[in-house]
């Protein structure tokens, strides 16, 4: 690695992930390079880098640039009622962990699935997705590596995530009777929750806080609600008081940044993990 | 009135009340007028209509329209942490309530307030909430009306309403001590919650289901997300089974629908009507 190391990134920045799609418009050598020379620790990678150059590739390029990979995204999609779309599902989703066990990360993050406008008994998608993970749940353990449900904010729950709380999650999570199945809590997601202290205690005590993302909720929402991701502190987001509640809930693994935000995509990469440094070392490091 | 009835509407739709902002862009006379033609049986009206044509003489046009109120809308706006602005809004609301019994309305809603970018503490405006609710209980007793608390959806917790759970909402009017402090059921700001149906049952146990407010949740968010609300049947929500949880609680009032959507906006009243009591009586009426 030759990428030069500017005076700020001069000492490591523990436990500080950045998420791949944070970075999403920078080609992945170039991702991966600009986050050593940040010296982050690590990197969350998605499913579309393992497809673009293979599953091998990547964990060698992530073994190169010194960086752990601290969660893969994403499994998941797991409403469909229809029997043939379930098992391609399923399948799907056994591929997914056995890339994440090949990349050495320890989760698969699971984004549940939605509903659609012809069936809206989001009771029985909901009963599917608890039903699909405890199936998945032994092949996730075989493998080593966990499933991390996402709750999504609300306002992803008809089209993205059935799953909208940390409580609904860590349901599922315990009726799966296994070790393998846990929770993110990723504030973006669950920063609203009027009961998210005792959900996050609750996930500790559980041994299912397998992943703590970061990033803040910007007003006014973009066009696409899913971009309104912001920096850390751009938002309404009171971060210490939020990673204070994983801290002690006895979380010590990575932190994962991932935003999602047109401004950030168009910024060059070493400068928005320059950024991501800095706000983490601010608002959240002092904290965890 | 001279309004001609449409042979569709040559029949009362029991318990259905249309919200006054649903037709924003009419006329408030025509709106009152269009209204009962239909045969509806009640309007939900807003403070704007009050300053607009005083408070006696918009309960005397709703009254010669033969219409109920079924809501004032509203009251609220009680997170701010100086005192000074704390009183000023505890004296708004306290016209609010008065405005809400000469109407004859049976409650006041109220759209509690979010917090602010300087200050992130979502518990401290929550805490303010709940005492400023507690200090406005005996004078809405006094005045014989209800405040009925609005947990917004959370994509509102920001900027408009730091209640975000109908449990939430319950707490707080439980803790006044006072029969007079309860909740709303709006579908569009509750339907993704796991919880829905143990909450409005104990809404109902606890006496405090003060009004049902029904739209429909459409997708895409529309660019100001307040205004994605649209007709019953054109989303993703069930309202066959969200009805049913009402009914099973024991709510026997009006029934409110509440649209902000700007293609009703630029619909004509009678005919927005219309179309919301026939969804109503598609979709609604029959588990009410």
């Amino acid at each position: 690695m030759n990428t030069p190391h500017t005076p700020h990134a001069s000492q490591a920045a523990p436990r500080l992930s950045i998420n791949r799609w944070t970075c999403r418009s920078t080609p992945i050598q170039e991702f991966l390079e600009a986050t050593a020379a940040r010296d982050l620790e690590a990197v969350g990678l998605w499913r579309q880098d393992v497809e673009e150059i293979g599953v091998d590739a990547l964990k060698r390029r992530a073994d190169d640039a010194g960086l752990r990979v601290s969660s893969l995204c994403r499994g998941g999609f797991l409403t469909a009622a229809d029997e043939s779309a379930r098992a391609a599902s399923l399948d799907e989703n056994r591929r997914a962990i056995d890339e994440t066990a090949a990349l050495g990360a320890p989760t698969l993050v699971m984004v549940v699935g939605g509903i659609t406008q012809e069936d809206k008994d989001i009771g029985g998608a909901r009963a599917r997705v608890a039903e699909n993970i405890a199936t998945l749940a032994p092949y996730a353990e075989s493998a080593g590596v966990t499933l991390s449900l996402e709750p999504m904010h609300p306002m992803f729950t008809a089209d993205r995530a059935v799953i909208a709380t940390l409580d609904q999650a860590l349901d599922i999570a315990e009726g799966t009777g296994s070790d393998a199945v846990g929770v993110i809590v990723d504030t973006y997601h669950v920063w609203w929750d009027p009961t998210l202290e005792q959900a996050i205690s609750r996930a500790g005590r559980s041994g299912r806080l397998f992943s703590y993302q970061v990033c803040d909720w910007s007003l006014p929402l973009a066009a696409e609600p899913l971009f309104s991701r912001g920096y850390m502190g751009d938002g309404y987001i009171d971060f210490p008081a939020i990673t204070r509640m994983v801290k002690d809930a006895g979380y010590t693994g990575d932190i994962e940044v991932e935003i999602f935000n047109e401004d950030v995509w168009a910024t060059p990469a070493h400068e928005a993990i320059g950024i991501v440094r800095q706000r983490y070392e601010e608002l959240v490091l002092p904290y965890a």
